[in-house]
């Protein structure tokens, strides 16, 4: 997989059922890695995101849930610069996020 | 304020104590969109977004609590393209989101 192929988005999801909000999240959790509790970091190719928002809209209610996702660009552009955290942190490495 | 100045920053936060997450979300209402329950659209210029910065600091704890901040780079950029939800969703236009 080049660096060229590969971009990082940002999915944040807003979902007040626990079974539907826990479903949402184990399939985030193999894609990439949580930066928050309600938001994940995943660097992959536009086709595999594709990939996973279909899946996704399988696991949701849309009339009452919401996933947000943010295209941040190929890693190539250098997308560290572009997160930052006040807090508590888990830093965001070129191979996702590290939780410290 | 310059089209060039204005960057957009999309900020979630993480924080478990009702009350200082109530004075965040305040807060970041007075600044920007709230487009899901803990994410909001900020359109800013950097000077501003670090005033905001730092009166955020101040309303948390930072041992247990979180705020992200992720740079989505110039309007002028277009932005629009890079967020994208399904579910329910707010529209974001170059003046901020709306809620539809």
């Amino acid at each position: 997989m080049s660096r060229d192929d590969v971009r990082r988005y940002l999915i944040a999801y807003d979902i007040s059922d626990d079974v539907r909000r826990t479903n949402v999240a184990k399939k985030l959790e193999s894609y990439g890695d949580r930066v928050q509790y309600s938001v994940f970091i995943v660097d992959t190719r536009p086709a595999k995101l594709l990939r996973l928002r279909t899946q996704l809209i399988h696991l949701i209610d849309q009339s009452t849930d919401s996933i947000l996702f943010c295209n941040l660009g190929t890693l190539r552009d250098n997308q560290r610069q572009s997160l930052d955290v006040i807090g508590r942190s888990r830093t965001i490495t070129d191979h996702g996020p590290a939780i410290l």
